[in-house]
């Protein structure tokens, strides 16, 4: 009989923004700049409901990322001051989307020493919505490149994406295991096809990434408060009778 | 013996921009907008030479595809004005960016027929750079989309992305075949890890695309002059001796 531990999953995916690092607190960032170049017109509040209208909107057209971002602030700060914004502060909005690509990538803690430990017996890819070039230079920058087999970056976080993913990789969905901080996008479409998720939850979850309490509760998944538990989760699910 | 035709290649990869439909046509007529938009400050060719620059100089931050074309539509626009373009005018720059976006995908000739002919024997990909959203719409709006088995959209495609993404599908380089309309991109990265290339010259490749001759002819490569000439290519590498 062998000691090596069986894994109950071929491969672990991870959701990377607000995951693996902060990325929301940068957009929560911008949006407070934008507010505050636009208070002499509106209230914060009502700026930032306004982005997030725009944002909506936007997301058909231009998909997911700090670029698709900055065009909505420039057009929003446009119809909010009614064609009265500069053409100075327009560049500052553009400063501020530049300034979110240039941003370190901070890791949340314990995500280092999780991805490390967990690299060495399983293999890791990441499934995140974005920018591709921008989630590539995160990942560079993040140190943690050599950790993950794969990249995906995808348009949509939907059971079918998930679905033509594993079929790529030729991995059975029960033996798949997905962990992010979305339920909407990391776990609810994973336990729909028969799949394991973690969820994980993150203090800035963005609005377009909730759901319904009861749309939540009808789905089975593993919850955790800090990604320093997985391994222990991992190692529970694998040996259930231990 | 079998009567089945052997094919050298176990899958064909497809560049999609101005190799399988119009793509850089779009470009040129949103510079041709710009131009006409600032032709109070400055020479159309003026301008189009400016955005290219600052086109180079944002690849690094923004990568390819239409949002960041826009963006940086935008700031040539803001600088050639020396700030003094109307909100109103951003708002038509932000407009031709839209319109790129929701353009018909218009196939070149006998891509249509050569693609679905293809399909029937051979595993096909796309292998493309720009905005994810933006490549797998005109996958769709094309009608091809099933023809493809998948779609990889990267940053950039240098010899070492093309080998990873080999090394993913496990595809040896001898048999696999890249055709594309970029020698830079498409063809010489194939030929340098020991791959199949086929170069279909369009009548409008973009700047960042060209290479020097010499460059060019220390590399081994197929030409053809419309992709309807492929299969015959392929059957011909498949029996060297008929």
């Amino acid at each position: 009989m062998s000691h090596k531990q069986e894994s109950a999953f071929d491969i672990i995916a991870f959701d990377a923004d607000d995951t693996l690092w902060h990325n929301e607190i940068y957009y929560k960032q911008a949006e407070e700049k934008l507010a505050e170049l636009l208070a002499d017109y509106h209230p914060a509040e009502f700026v930032v409901q306004e982005l997030f209208k725009t944002e909506t909107r936007n997301t058909a057209a231009y998909g997911y990322g700090i670029k698709s971002f900055t065009l909505s602030m420039i057009e929003t700060a446009i119809a909010l001051t009614e064609e009265k914004i500069t053409t100075e502060e327009i560049c500052e909005i553009i400063g501020f989307g530049r300034e979110m690509i240039s941003a370190d990538v901070e890791l949340i803690p314990n995500v280092r020493e999780t991805i490390q430990a967990l690299s060495a017996s399983h293999m890791l890819m990441i499934i995140t919505k974005g920018d591709l070039l921008d989630q590539e230079r995160k990942v560079v920058k993040s140190g943690l490149g050599d950790c993950f087999k794969h990249i995906e970056v995808v348009s949509e976080k939907t059971s079918d994406i998930y679905k033509a993913l594993l079929s790529k990789y030729e991995i059975a969905p029960e033996r798949f295991l997905m962990v992010g901080n979305s339920l909407k996008s990391d776990v609810l479409p994973i336990v729909a096809i028969g799949g394991a998720a973690v969820y994980i939850p993150n203090g800035t979850t963005w609005a377009h990434e909730t759901v319904s309490d009861e749309e939540a509760q009808k789905n089975y998944y593993h919850e955790l408060e800090d990604i320093g538990q997985l391994p222990e989760l991992i190692k529970n699910l694998s040996n259930p009778k231990e």
